[in-house]
């Protein structure tokens, strides 16, 4: 439902943590969250409203945009980010309106057919001297700025900054990648009339780019894909009411939530840097999000020990969240990061509501398996956000 | 969501059983389920996810066909049978597309009016000498071929098998049964220019019956109802990439199994036979649909000890099931045939998922109660294959 209508404005304040891919599954008859010594955590549970979420549907495993669109109330099937913006945010470009974003690869051509699509996987080093070159050389094409940013090995991010608002539907072009090795590249083709402009700048950049690159053994040659526009999303203020702010270290996150217009704040290192800045700002907003990565990363690496020990860690720090005394305090994932699996999954993800208004006393821990004891069982990601404007108060009464 | 997009191969493989009629309700405390002597489930149960699934909606009792669309993940309420083509699959008639099917009841008219929408229920063996003779003097109409075939006491079913593919809008034609006594029959009218065609037919069709009947005391006339064409309906290779097969004794099931594209295995007997056919076509495919009708006969006959009885039955076939070592081991029903009510109902239906990728140690037995304990909570049928494909990594990440 909309909620826009019922929205009240208060004084309330809201503390929103998400441990990226806290979900796990048993190894040896116990996930990470079984195995970690967290009283803080498991005290918490025991006075909260506890449950577990589903980031997108049953079975669906999230990306990182998808996964936090969700938990923030965007339907991540409403709203899909294109490829090219999720990795300029990702490497921290500040994109506008105006821009149209992709990711590229180095690739090496001979007679005109790729014959290396990542160009050998080039060390980052050589990619940054490459990507460098091309900024100097490169500037702008028709009028239109040109932004260029490395990433990892044979990974770049394009950025074409018109000087005009861009859609989505201006930004639709189809990639050039072929796919396949021993083919030639494809051309950028225009899928409609409004993304011709962009389609003729990405096919002089190609050209410029093959000029510069022509003398390189195995860079010498660029491939695009992802052509994309910032989507047309309603900010966190206009959806809720909320004056809100990020703290999160990683770009990515930094990024995604910088498209729902929350105030992207600085902050670099890891929880303890973050819960300071935590501490200085609280007082300016009516809600801060708090982004802790590691965990997932420790997932992702199947690393059992590390997860278990960032969770613990991250528990210690929970005393310093609960003295600011926050109207409503969530703990929760953007999904499940199994070490089991190295990788995102699809498992439901334990979810914390702390406020007065909760029955409370239904787990005895924050874990998978307590959490489905919990009073909100197990919930769409995007009902999360309606019971945290529940619980602070912000909603009026629907109908008479 | 669409899952087409996320789909990926992979050599795992998936047993899913239907227990026909499954869940039911306590007499005397206990239900069947909570009553069966059944150990191979319980402790299949204490490993795997549990829940229970709502087949249609909450209150809806399904027939089975959404009863058993819903669970292989076809939204009943967006894919609806025509009654005609449930009647023939029912009666094993091999419909193709180019086949308008009808449901047909012999009845009683006299001047003019149907004095007997049943001709009085005539035995099973006069109806098949009925429809017998019927056959023989209609053969075709129009040069559309005229299938019959007897069903029990006073139906049969009519198929109308033209030499051009049938979309379903060209099925549409009223019912003529009058659905009162006293009453003359209704025409068959066309619902739309495109299924002229066939209410032409259908109206030429019931004047040769009258003629050929005129000497019946009883079923001296015909009602036509249900005239349906097969719904234009993905396949399950389409849907979900898996090259699946359908073990089933009963007609119903062969028949809605084939709709959905599966490779339909020929086999006479109970669960015994159905088992063979199991081990022996287990590496064919990536699918095994297995069918376990009685569990629903005993429900529907109020049989409480009859349905306890073939739940063990069952139970002690588990092991052989276990043996073939299936990635991904699905156990659930269609819908709920509590002895109770001595037919369909409405309620959730105990569902077991067993794979490498679940939590477990939720529930303690394989019951309805118990299973209102486990990770996967109450879903909504059509969810359990996004699941299954999960649990066997058949899906790829959604989003960046």
């Amino acid at each position: 439902m909309d909620l826009s209508s019922l929205i009240q404005k208060n004084n309330t304040k809201i503390i929103f943590v998400i441990l990226d891919g806290l979900g796990g599954l048993p190894i040896n008859g116990k996930t990470e969250l079984e195995m970690a010594n967290k009283p803080n955590l498991d005290s918490l549970a025991r006075v909260s409203a506890c449950g577990l979420h589903i980031p997108v549907d049953y079975g669906i495993t999230p990306g990182s945009g998808p996964g936090h669109f969700g938990v923030f109330g965007y339907d991540p099937l409403q709203y899909e980010i294109g490829r090219g913006v999720l990795e300029a945010l990702g490497l921290d470009i500040e994109l506008q309106k105006t821009d149209v974003a992709l990711r590229c690869n180095y690739a090496t051509i001979k007679n005109g057919l790729i014959v290396d699509r990542r160009a050998g996987r080039i060390p980052t080093e050589k990619n940054i001297e490459l990507t460098n070159m091309l900024s100097e050389n490169i500037k702008e094409i028709d009028g239109v700025k040109i932004i260029l940013k490395p990433g990892k090995e044979h990974r770049f991010c394009l950025v074409m900054r018109f000087s005009k608002n861009i859609t989505e539907k201006q930004a639709m072009v189809t990639d050039t990648d072929p796919q396949k090795e021993g083919k030639p590249p494809a051309e950028p083709i225009a899928l409609n009339k409004e993304s011709i402009e962009v389609a003729e700048i990405a096919k002089k950049f190609i050209k410029k780019a093959e000029e510069i690159l022509k003398n390189e053994e195995k860079a010498n040659y660029v491939l695009l894909r992802g052509f994309s526009a910032l989507p047309d999303i309603p900010s966190f203020e206009q959806k809720y009411g909320l004056k809100a702010c990020s703290i999160a270290v990683y770009p990515m996150y930094r990024g995604i939530t910088k498209l729902l217009g929350m105030d992207i704040l600085p902050v670099e290192g890891d929880i303890k840097e973050e819960m300071e800045l935590l501490k200085k700002v609280y007082k300016d907003y009516d809600f801060v999000f708090l982004h802790i990565k590691k965990i997932d990363s420790f997932g992702e690496d199947g690393n059992f020990e590390g997860k278990i020990k960032k969770i613990e860690e991250f528990d210690s720090f929970i005393p310093e969240i609960l003295s600011l005394n926050p109207d409503t305090l969530v703990i929760t994932g953007d999904h499940s990061t199994p070490c089991l699996l190295k990788t995102h999954s699809w498992h439901p993800v334990p979810l914390l509501i702390k406020s007065p208004y909760v029955f409370g006393a239904t787990v005895n821990s924050f874990t998978e398996r307590e959490c489905l004891k919990g009073e909100l069982g197990i919930i769409h990601a995007t009902s999360i956000m309606p019971l945290v404007l529940a619980n602070t108060l912000r909603l009026r009464k629907f109908g008479a």
